[in-house]
């Protein structure tokens, strides 16, 4: 969806003209020694190149041959309420925007309000996932990067994620839940602990730790910086460059199927 | 996220240099009527030239000066069930696709699976279509357009759907009960007749016709094929033309505030 203004071409053509035509009548004076000659031929050069120029800009516009995407992905950060998930999440996604990606930045807080009704019974958060997982994938499917991040404390609503997304990075916020309760300035595990919560994970129910995340962060040692740094330092080098990566490679097939069949009108 | 590759910039200056060294050449003849100082300079010059419009696109392409973006846009089509909105948003999608633009399809049967406890009551539908809203903002908002059909039988829920939208063309097909339900293949107005269903718009509430779509459309009169063309010409004509729409401009300030507000993430 991205096209090249005529002004664009124009001024392509005069910069080009400037580099041309000096070497052009530089040529010309090194074989004749003739510098009047040079200059009346760089002259007329001038005037009948910018035009050719400007042509060709245009002819090579309608091409799309050599015009690449940088391929969207995922970037799904999970871990314990107050493991650092929206802090560093929020550092990678300005990381990102600033280098003129198309970018969408997706945490809990900002999904949940859409479905006011989802509760946070493991049934409950499982289909939250879930359609985050859609969400995610659609972005994703129309080249637009995602940063999200969810606690989502059980693997098989992750694995869901990831088998919806073409390019899944997993980020696990490795830390225990002493650490976490230490750093929760909102009061949250003292809520759970009070019994005001149910399903807390960490307090209630098990927060299952990814077994194979792309990344895995401790936090504990590093600052927020840091480890958005590692992220970003890791989604340079394994998937912006376009080489394929392993855990791609090994996807299950059923991914597509999923996605086809729930969106039947995207799939061509 | 678009980027030339290495390989177009190499293309370029062997097919700009092929046409640049001939009218040099021919310059050259007409000049000193010598063929062979004429070839000689031409020979010279596709080496020099060549590697310097190399460099030349290379620093161009670091440049984003006038390379533009078609912007985005959300085509909502609003109809009492069996209007044809599918079937036409469908001809719509096809039609986006093949400009190679960035297109996303959303229906409302492809978005309810996503939420299966979505009922059809007033508040149940309501609910459905502001987060359908949402879903079509936030695509748009990254620069693929959408075209989404859903019956939206409730004014004040497509007019949030448009605050949400930056740019929203709403597409009223214009058609009666009578036709519609002489239209269903599927048996749903009869089974909304027979009391299977409740909440049925046009059998047991009002479908809310749009006071001022961007477009309306007379189905009964129109095939399928002329339907989506008329919509398709309206886009071209309106839309992607990039300049201002009145209903754009008339767009209350409050869709960004409302917009901020939930992604307040992705602002910037």
């Amino acid at each position: 969806m991205q096209y090249e203004t005529k002004r664009r071409s124009i001024l392509k053509a005069v910069s080009w003209r400037t580099w041309a035509t000096m070497t052009t009548a530089a040529i010309v004076y090194m074989f004749t020694g003739r510098f009047t000659l040079a200059i009346t031929i760089g002259c007329l050069e001038v005037f009948a190149k910018m035009g050719l120029y400007f042509f060709h800009e245009r002819l090579w516009h309608r091409l799309r041959y050599g015009k690449k995407e940088i391929p969207a992905f995922v970037v799904w950060f999970t871990g314990l309420p107050a493991s650092g998930k929206k802090a560093i999440g929020d550092a990678v996604y300005r990381q990102l925007q600033q280098e003129n990606l198309r970018v969408e930045r997706l945490d809990s807080r900002d999904v949940r309000p859409l479905f006011p009704k989802t509760g946070f019974s493991p049934d409950q958060v499982d289909a939250h996932i879930k359609r985050a997982g859609h969400l995610v994938a659609m972005l994703e499917k129309n080249g637009v990067i995602v940063v999200a991040s969810f606690v989502s404390p059980y693997r098989s609503s992750r694995r869901f994620a990831r088998q919806m997304a073409r390019n899944f990075v997993e980020v696990h916020l490795n830390s225990c839940v002493e650490a976490c309760e230490g750093r929760d300035t909102q009061g949250h595990y003292a809520r759970a602990r009070r019994g005001e919560y149910r399903y807390f994970p960490g307090v209630h129910v098990d927060y299952e730790a990814p077994q194979s995340p792309e990344i895995s962060i401790d936090v504990d040692s590093l600052t927020t910086e840091q480890a958005a740094q590692q992220v970003v330092d890791y989604l340079k080098k394994e998937v912006m460059s376009g080489k394929p990566r392993t855990a791609a490679a090994q996807k299950p097939a059923t991914a597509a199927a999923t996605r086809n069949h729930l969106q039947p009108g995207s799939t061509s």
